[in-house]
């Protein structure tokens, strides 16, 4: 007897560009079952799309619904998905979305957000960061304000009334994992960044922005030849850089950043060197689970559906 | 009978992270022969560079000197050759450097050049681009101002009575280049940039600095999304984004940019899109064949090795 003979399960499925993390929850809430595949869409033809989602159907045979979320609704995904424009609240994304099916799975590829910035009115898009956005609201109920998502595209969301009304992306976690993979600065870094004093000064330089990035990043090999920068130092160094630019624009698009602390969204290592930058600019922040939040905002949309009368 | 009966000659090998390029070059300065390959020392062994100095020996087996500059004397090439402080003249690049052996050639490894930037005491760095610089002065005697060499690491440079006083280096062409090898940015861009409305919209963006680059690059790939830039329009796109962004930089450390026709010593294609941008802010600029000003720069150092009473 399985668990679920007490009531039903669906699955929820993040398939970004560099992995594949799959959620059997229950009806309730509950996780029952989990994999994960170093299988991103940008990686994958079909036919392994579809191989991938029939192994997920032999680990779990009776599924009756997988919701995807993230790059799988792309043009470098299985089908693209209309973006549902921001302001949008989790009966958008449920009423939205693609129902089909990959192997033998049958799949509801979920909408991601799109939004015009005020700032600058600039267009803006996610692709399954708004699950992890609205499993945060789920599990912190009547939150509002501002949210990073820290990662290799970093997203800087506002969250109010239950609805994502804004955002803006960062792509520094690429231009740092590009960069540092080959060519001109792949051979000053030796391991990985941290906080410290070399961390900090690349925030402050960033956050100056006296000089545009690709200067400063030159400016970086600069000063291992000077024998100013060590290479241990300069992983620390380039992502301080990154990061600092990257809160500046922060600052500039969201004017009550620091007013409250900021949820921080991701990984543990990654979200360390935010909450470490945003402190520089006096602003709090505290770690939530990009997991948690994930599997969470699966069970949001699942119990949406239903609500809509578009149950599983 | 060679031409060379009536005189010697002296080879340049112009050896930078992806090319290696070599001039047979008579003493009185004209082009005798050349060759190169498309093999820079970034992804050479010490054996493989051996095999090319080999190569060109068994093409010019009477070789007596060969002035080596570029990444072949840093610290991913054959031999670490500390850099000649600015201000440094002709002089100062013929006195110092390495001799060595590459395989049976003789070879006098070129310093390069270091500096302390006056805007923001940063360090920069350059190998390689200081010969080009003393060709130019070559090719235009008296020459005093500000110069840039537009590339994959573009430099941007004051010469003042024959010596390099300051530059800065900014890496916006490597960061095209790599961003749009693959991952995010690399399935919105079809072709080339070339100017048009397209590229001076992202000059514009970048000079303006309102956003950081991180965002401004991810911005791009939004706009693709959102249906406001074709794919064959966002090569443009992006190159104006960091060339303009570039230009914001030598605006902020060089003041009296636009004041004189600034050269562009380079290559066609890129070259042609700097001097677009250069006209979105009033500056005029001309076109220096970076290979000419390469040979030049060879023959001047040649003469000042001469000079300086330390012939090949």
């Amino acid at each position: 007897m399985s668990r679920d003979d007490n009531g039903g399960s669906f699955v929820g499925v993040n398939w970004g560009s560099t992995n594949f993390r799959a959620y059997r929850i229950a009806d309730g809430g509950g996780l029952l079952d989990e994999f994960s595949r170093p299988a991103g869409v940008a990686g994958l033809k079909r036919p392994e799309m579809e191989a991938i989602m029939n192994e997920l159907m032999e680990r779990w045979p009776d599924t009756a619904m997988v919701y995807a979320s993230g790059m799988i609704g792309s043009n470098i995904g299985w089908a693209e998905v209309p973006y549902a424009a921001a302001p949008a609240d989790i009966a958008a994304i449920a009423l939205h979305g693609h129902a089909t099916s990959i192997g033998r799975a049958p799949v509801h590829i979920v909408p991601g957000v799109s939004c015009r910035r005020g700032y600058d009115g600039g267009p803006d898009i996610m692709r399954g960061e708004e699950i992890e956005l609205f499993g945060f609201a789920a599990l912190e109920p009547a939150w509002n304000g501002l949210l990073a998502l820290p990662g290799t595209h970093t997203k800087w969301a506002r969250f109010e009334e239950g609805r994502i009304t804004g955002f803006f992306t960062s792509m520094s976690g690429e231009i740092y994992d590009r960069l540092t993979a080959a060519g001109l600065l792949a051979s000053i870094v030796e391991g990985e960044a941290s906080d410290g004093p070399v961390f900090q000064e690349g925030v402050q330089t960033g956050l100056a922005r006296q000089l545009g990035m690709a200067t400063l990043l030159f400016g970086a090999r600069a000063r291992v030849m000077h024998g100013i920068l060590s290479k241990p130092d300069a992983a620390s160094y380039l992502r301080g850089l990154l990061i600092g630019s990257e809160i500046a624009d922060a600052r500039a698009m969201l004017p009550d950043l620091g007013r409250a602390p900021v949820p921080l969204i991701g990984s543990g290592p990654v979200c360390k060197l935010y909450a470490a930058a945003l402190a520089a600019i006096g602003a709090g922040s505290y770690f939530v689970d990009s997991r948690a939040a994930c599997i969470a905002g699966f069970h949001a949309l699942h119990r949406a559906r239903i609500a809509t009368g578009r149950p599983a």
